[in-house]
C-alpha cells in the first residue's frame, strides 16, 4: 500500500466527520507531527484554494473545496486497486502521455495518473494535435503494466472508452457514444479522444499509456476553427459547470474497475460494452483506410479489436486503422 | 542523401583506388577544404588506429585498416537504402536498444544504427541479463520506422534472425540455425540473440528497434558460469578471428535487403527462410510457455508469427511466448 500525503490524510479526515469538523489534535496524532506542522499544512492547502477555517475550541471546518487538480485531492478516499498508486499533477507539461511514457522508461509502477492543467504539445491519433487550454480541461494519462501480449493491447483504448461514457453518464446524466476507434460523441460532436501508446518487446508489454482529453468546461469559443470534426464540452451540453476533480476521481475509478474485470475475464466483456455504446452497430458506414476506402454495414468488433463492416457484396472486411463516419 | 563525413570520404577513396593510393590533392579537391585540413583528418585516422603511410609525390597509403567499429568506417561504401543512414558508436553505453529507443522518442529517422563496444546494462528478452564484454562483439540496435500496424511488428524478430543467419554464412561460411523466438545458434549453442523493441499507439507504430548481440570473438573463459543455455562465439566455432566491421557492414546490408523485401512483398518470404532455418520443423518439441507446458511436433510459424505445435491429441497450438526445446 502506498503511504497518503499529509494533505490527502487531511482531506480524507475531513470527508469523514459528519459535522466537516477535526480537531488540530486528531491531525496531529493522525499524522504523527506537532501542532505548528499541522498548521503549516493547512496554511498549504488553503493557499491551493481549500477555505478552512479554524474555530477555537472546535477545531478545523472545511467550507470548500476548490476545482483544482492536485494529487492529494484525486487520491483521498479514491476507491482503486492499480489507477492512482501515484498521481503526478503540473500546471503545464507537453503532453502527459509523453510525461507518463517517460516516467514508464525510469520504471514508473502500474497505476500512475499524469494530469497536467494545459498542454503545450496535445497529441492526437496519427499525430495530430489535441487542443488543451488551460483551466476548463481533463488531459490524464493513465500507465499501466498488464501481463498480456502486445498485440492484445490495442484493445485497451476500448477500456478507456467505455470508462470515459461510464464517467461522463455518472457525472452529467448524459449518454455518449463512442466512434471507432478512439472518439467519445455528444450529440454527435467529439467531447473526448483518446491516444493510447505501448512500449514493448516481442513477447511482453513494458507498459501501455492510456491518454485521455476530455472537453469539460471549454465554451464554444475556445475551440479552434477548421476542426476535422465538430467539437463540444461537457458544460455545453449539459448546460453547468462540470467539476474537474469529481469527473477526474470518478473516471479514475471506471478505469480501475474496467481494469480488474479484463484482468480477470479478458477483453470480451469490455468490447460488448463498447459495442453497445456504438451508436452505428447496424448502420451503414464509409471507412476512409489510408489508401482505399470501405462501405458496408458496420457489424460490430472482432475478438481482437478490428472493426467488421459487412460490404454491399457480403465480404466481411477487418479494419485495423481509419476514419469511420456514417453512410 | 545524407552528407557522408570527411573521414568516410576519405576511407571511400582508399577502397576505390586499386594500388591504395591516394593524393593530398585529390582528397582536398573532393572534401572542399585545404591541405592542412586533410593532413588532420589523416591524423585522427591515425589515431583510430588506420596505418597510413605519407610517400613524397605518391600521396598517402593506406596499409592497414584496424577493427574498429566508427561511424565513418562502417559507412563508407555500404550499400544500403535504409540502414545505416546515421551511426552512432559509443565506447559503452547502458544498452545499444535504449540508446536506439531514446533516440527514437526524440525523432531519430529510419535507418539508424547504434553500436556499442560493450555494454554496462545489455538487456536480453523478458528483462534478462546480456553478457556485453568489451572488443570482441557486437551490440547493434537498428531503428526502422516501418508503415506497418503495431500487431505485425513482432514478426520483425524473423527478419533479424534471417538477417545475423546470413551474415554468420558469408563472413565464416558457417550454416547457423534458429531457435523459436529469438535465438541463432551454432552446434546448438547460443552464438545470438535478438531483442526487439517498439513504441507505438493504436494504429501506428512510432518505431521499431531490432536489437541484435552476435558473439563474435569471445573466449571460452569469458562466459559466466550458469548461463541458462550453452553459448558460444563465431571464433570458437570458426577457429579464427572474426573481423567486427566486415560483419558489422554485412549484417547491415542483410538487413537493408531483407527490410526491402518485407515493405515490398511482406513477411511471408521472411517467416520461410525463418523456417527453413529452423532445424526443430517436423521435429518434437516441448515449449515452456508462462503458466503451462506444450508438447508436441513443431510445424512452422503461422501467419502471424506464432509457433504452430501439433499436440499427440492432433490439435494445434499457436504458441506467442514461451521457450522451446527439442522433446
Amino acid at each position: 500500500m502506498r503511504n497518503p500525503a499529509p494533505r490527502e490524510t487531511i482531506l480524507t479526515l475531513f470527508s469523514q466527520t459528519p459535522d466537516g469538523f477535526v480537531s488540530g489534535e486528531r491531525i496531529s496524532a493522525e499524522l504523527g507531527v506537532s501542532r505548528t506542522a499541522v498548521w503549516k499544512h493547512i496554511r498549504s492547502l488553503r493557499q491551493a484554494g481549500y477555505l478552512i477555517e479554524a474555530i477555537p475550541s472546535r477545531g478545523y471546518q472545511l467550507l470548500q473545496t476548490p476545482d483544482v487538480l492536485m494529487p492529494e485531492a484525486i487520491q483521498s478516499g479514491l476507491e482503486c486497486r492499480w489507477v492512482g498508486s501515484r498521481v503526478h499533477c503540473f500546471d503545464e507539461t507537453d503532453s502527459t502521455n509523453l510525461q507518463a511514457c517517460r516516467l514508464g522508461d525510469e520504471g514508473a509502477t502500474d497505476g500512475l495518473v499524469v494530469i497536467a492543467d494545459r498542454q503545450s504539445s496535445g497529441k492526437g491519433r496519427m499525430g495530430r494535435r489535441w487542443e488543451s487550454p488551460g483551466g476548463v480541461n481533463l488531459y490524464a494519462s493513465i500507465l499501466l503494466r498488464p501481463p498480456i501480449l502486445p498485440f492484445e493491447a490495442p484493445k485497451l483504448t476500448f477500456l478507456s472508452a467505455v470508462a470515459v461514457c461510464r464517467a461522463i453518464n455518472i457525472c452529467t446524466g448524459l449518454q455518449p457514444t463512442v466512434k471507432w476507434p478512439n472518439d467519445i460523441l455528444l450529440n454527435g460532436a467529439k467531447v473526448a479522444g483518446l491516444l493510447n501508446e505501448m512500449s514493448s518487446e516481442t513477447d511482453q508489454v513494458h507498459y501501455v499509456v492510456l491518454g485521455i482529453g476530455v472537453n469539460l468546461n471549454m465554451n464554444a469559443e475556445q475551440f479552434p476553427e477548421g476542426l476535422r470534426y465538430p467539437a463540444t464540452s461537457l458544460a455545453i451540453v449539459a448546460g453547468q459547470v462540470i467539476s474537474r476533480l469529481d469527473f477526474t476521481r470518478t473516471l479514475l475509478q471506471e478505469i480501475d474497475a474496467l481494469y480488474q474485470i479484463y484482468l480477470e475475464q479478458g477483453s470480451t466483456p469490455i468490447l460488448s460494452a463498447w459495442t453497445e455504446l456504438c451508436d452505428l452497430t447496424g448502420k451503414s458506414v464509409q471507412v476512409d483506410c489510408n489508401e482505399s476506402q470501405v462501405e458496408g454495414t458496420m457489424i460490430g468488433l472482432a475478438e481482437d479489436g478490428a472493426l467488421l463492416v459487412r460490404t454491399a457484396a457480403g465480404k466481411i472486411e477487418s479494419i485495423y486503422a481509419g476514419d469511420v463516419r456514417p453512410a
